[in-house]
């Protein structure tokens, strides 16, 4: 078993099961950048560990169609095209997916279903129906020759889904009852005591905000909850308003889930966002995506009045029904300050706005009952920042089921037999970062994380490349002097050589910490360049991960 | 009255009182820059009509000693150097500061006592004393010929502060009776219901914890949080341990509160930092600053094992008794991350560790009690993003108490009589960055809010320059383009005008959004250069506010 992605963070989960010849991989999802990778649009895994096995690799199979899941399917598919499993959800959005990056006509898409056991090589794989924020979502048992390893994916023990679709608890069950090698188990939200919320929780105070609300109605979720885009709409009609959908995602999100039958439109409740301004205010609800204020979302837009057709006036309500992704906090309150300079009111999150959204992700007693009916010889965390595992890790341990807990990383391999599985080395794994505009580039090799600022003292970038596997720094630094002094070539020698001492002197983790070893050498630089020169450049340290 | 800062935005606070020839100017603060403006230090209000009316400007008012109410003033002070009023233990804070920028000796600090009365021209000032994470802080009653001006500063309603100097109830009611035209009140937490619990409050759980710990424990807090380290000296003591102080900031406040009264040290209590290795594990506490995560803190170096005197082993306890500021989420998780990797037991304020944090303002029904006693004619909601504002408004409104409910911001003028307040006109104001580097260096009037990335593919900075208070572009673009292209006349000019297009399909507010208006800079100009060129150069529109 060897985790590719999502193991010591949240984002691009992939992860490879491999018996003698025959590889198989759980997942290949993306990750949004962080604000040092700004420029970027999204990171993907590093597979070269399935590209140097590439004849081994026989498919990728998908739990479910969330972006941490399936989104680094283009790029890896572009790399090493095999087999694809997924349920016909999940499959849906993959199609569009492709589609986009023109790679649907040579891609092989198979679908799974949940409760029917397929081979692959020595795998036999039974998909488990599990609840999430999403829909037709699975969990996999992969019975191997040593035992089974079952991999939760995303879940929470939703009892009540709003399709109607039960998770599987029998399954589970038969499964605990029979003898279960290893469970990989979703650490999202191991912080959190009790039990997640039902998807169906959130409709009553939905419900008031619908009664109560006298104007237009902005409906702000994220596209791909299913759930909760079926409740708004259900409200919708309830209360006599039209639905207009605003947004690609959203719309995207919505045809399938119309297609698929997972909503039951009544005829008429759709109108065109053209058709809005037709509307009375109390009569219309508009499905608007944008709930993180990323800048050019339609939602953000509208926010400063720049979008054709959602216009928020005075007195409109605008409800964010969704959590706030820890470092989107600026650019959600910077839109709804906006919202607010419009006059309209808004609901979001904020602790005091009732029960508006719920998490998909299972609390500790979910995570409790797992491991109870599952009953694993063996328990490896999966899905979260290295604290969300270790500490996913002690609940395990503290439950005096499992007979070992294992805390896995990235790139770690673990080796089982029936009575043991031991690490045993270490893969290649890392980032990589994606310019996703209009195809597929990887940012050749080269991944600025920086910061930038210019002013009438110019601008000094010292560029480093770093070896990301190896945290080693790969060349002499460069320097780049604009708008600052003459290109000065002791002068950029000496900044070379204090560069060079500075890193010389911070650690392997400091290095491999880029927002760390930047601020040391800006601070080092900026000293000398003072002392030598008294003007004050702005100094901008650029790490080129290769 | 015009406020100059922190009406809209949190940080900056700054307000101005005129009557004729006489202003007086209550704080001087400094705002922590977004995201957006990367490489700028800091941020202080645009003090131009300060500076216009120069003569005129007799004192600033200090309501207590924090950066977004003191740490303007060095800057403040070089332009425009007059008296500084403030409580004994902000002046100390003060004096620090201007010492650190040379400009102590110049400057002229006058001591005031909470209830003790005191004359500046047609004003007369009363501070009185209230409560807040802080200690010595102030509202200030401000008796102009036209009737009295109450600033609450920053205030909850502590009834047991653990210095013993308690909220001073008696002079708000005092003052109710009398009349006030105007009250101004601190905005942050009108999100809150109930009441904010006592800096006391947190004193059962940090006991507990420090009775739990059987290694190192390590405690963050804010370096100005007086009372929060008065309480952990006073838990290490109880439990036998000496106390090492790391960091810059929390020495000084150590001492500070020390040389003060604020702090009553037992002898031997404290320890240097050298000696954290000559005692058991179980016999030191380590106060320690950095609960933001921030790169350069002692915390953080300590995180990734890079501190001298700070050395975190297995099973040693890290407690941040401190709220994450939002924005520095990806920066504080890294350095939990960080920490758990060496085996720390990581206790921050995530829901389930127990009341370990309070906040330093007062909620929703503190924020009631002060209206009710004060019973102000008017009302103006300061400290807070508009949200807050807004918010902070419909509360007061809903009182039934004050006559009219003003929601005033940076730069409005609002002018009164004994009757009416009026709003008439705008003056200059705005957000000035400064590169604090040793000295205090305005960014040369240019801000660079960017993002930056490059690739093989070369990197194209698209330049202009917007006017912040009139939103107004004020030059042709700028095209740099560096590492992708030989320089083309034509694709220069081209893309020249492809951003001047930009510019002029967007609104004014989508103009002082610099997150939007890049992005479509950047959308708009790739699109352009892929066509052209095929080529998929790094775009980073580079704003400068003049």
């Amino acid at each position: 078993m060897i985790p590719l992605g999502g193991l010591g963070e949240f984002g691009m989960n992939c992860m490879a099961l491999r018996w003698q010849d025959d590889i198989i991989v759980i997942d290949a999802g993306l990750m949004f950048p962080e604000e040092e990778l700004l420029g970027v649009d999204i990171v993907v895994p590093d597979i070269s560990y399935l590209i140097e096995n590439r004849s081994k690799v026989k498919a990728i199979l998908l739990t479910h169609g969330h972006e941490d899941h399936i989104g680094g399917l283009p790029w890896i598919l572009s790399e090493l095209n095999v087999p694809v499993y997924g349920t016909e959800f999940t499959l849906a959005y993959v199609e569009g997916k492709l589609e986009e990056h023109r790679l649907l006509d040579n891609a092989d898409l198979i679908e799974m279903l949940p409760g029917k056991r397929f081979t692959l090589g020595p795998f036999s794989i039974m998909p488990i129906r599990v609840t999430h924020s999403l829909v037709d979502c699975v969990a996999l048992a992969i019975h191997t020759p040593v035992g089974v390893v079952l991999h939760t994916g995303d879940f929470k023990v939703d009892l009540s889904p709003p399709d109607g679709k039960p998770f599987d608890l029998h399954a589970f069950a038969e499964l605990g009852k029979q003898g279960v090698l290893c469970l990989l188990q979703d650490s999202t939200n191991v912080d959190r005591p009790g039990y997640t919320p039902s998807e169906r929780a959130v409709r009553p105070r939905l419900d008031e905000i619908f009664a109560q609300t006298k104007k237009k109605l902005f409906f702000s979720c994220f596209s791909s909850s299913i759930h909760r885009i079926r409740v708004a709409m259900e409200l919708a009609h309830k209360h006599g308003r039209k639905v207009a959908i605003i947004g690609r995602s959203l719309d995207n999100s919505t045809e399938i889930a119309q297609d698929l039958g997972y909503l039951d439109l009544p005829q008429g409740l759709i109108i065109n966002p053209g058709q809005i301004r037709d509307q009375a205010p109390d009569k219309v609800c508009i499905m608007i995506s944008g709930t993180q204020g990323e800048p050019m979302s339609a939602l953000s837009r509208a926010a400063v009045n720049n979008h054709k057709f959602a216009h928020i006036d005075a007195g409109d309500t605008v409800l964010l029904s969704s959590r706030v992704i820890p470092g989107n906090e600026k650019g959600i309150y910077r839109m709804i300050d906006h919202l607010e300079r419009r006059d309209a009111k808004v609901i979001h999150d904020d602790g005091t706005a009732g029960l508006i959204h719920v998490s998909g992700h299972g609390s500790q007693e979910e995570l409790r009952l797992m491991i109870n009916l599952v009953r694993p010889k063996f328990f490896i965390p999966v899905h979260g920042d290295y604290r969300h595992l270790k500490r996913h890790a002690e609940l395990a341990a503290g439950m005096g089921i499992v007979e070992k807990v294992i805390l896995l990383e990235d790139g770690d391999v673990l080796e089982f037999d029936k009575n043991t599985a031991v690490k045993n080395g270490k893969v290649t794994t890392g980032r990589v970062c994606i310019d996703s505009g209009g195809s597929i580039d990887v940012v050749e090799d080269v991944v600025i994380r920086d910061r930038q600022h210019l002013s009438e003292d110019g601008i000094v970038l010292p560029i480093i490349a770093i070896n990301k596997r190896t945290g080693r720094v790969e060349n002499t630094p460069e320097i780049v002097m604009r708008g600052f002094a003459i290109q000065d070539d002791k002068l950029v020698n000496d900044a070379r050589n204090i560069v060079q001492k500075t890193l010389d002197n911070s650690s392997a983790e400091e290095k491999a910490d880029y927002a760390i070893i930047k601020e040391k050498i800006r601070n080092d630089l900026k000293r000398y360049i003072q002392k030598q020169t008294s003007r004050r450049p702005l100094i901008m340290p650029v790490i080129m991960e290769i």
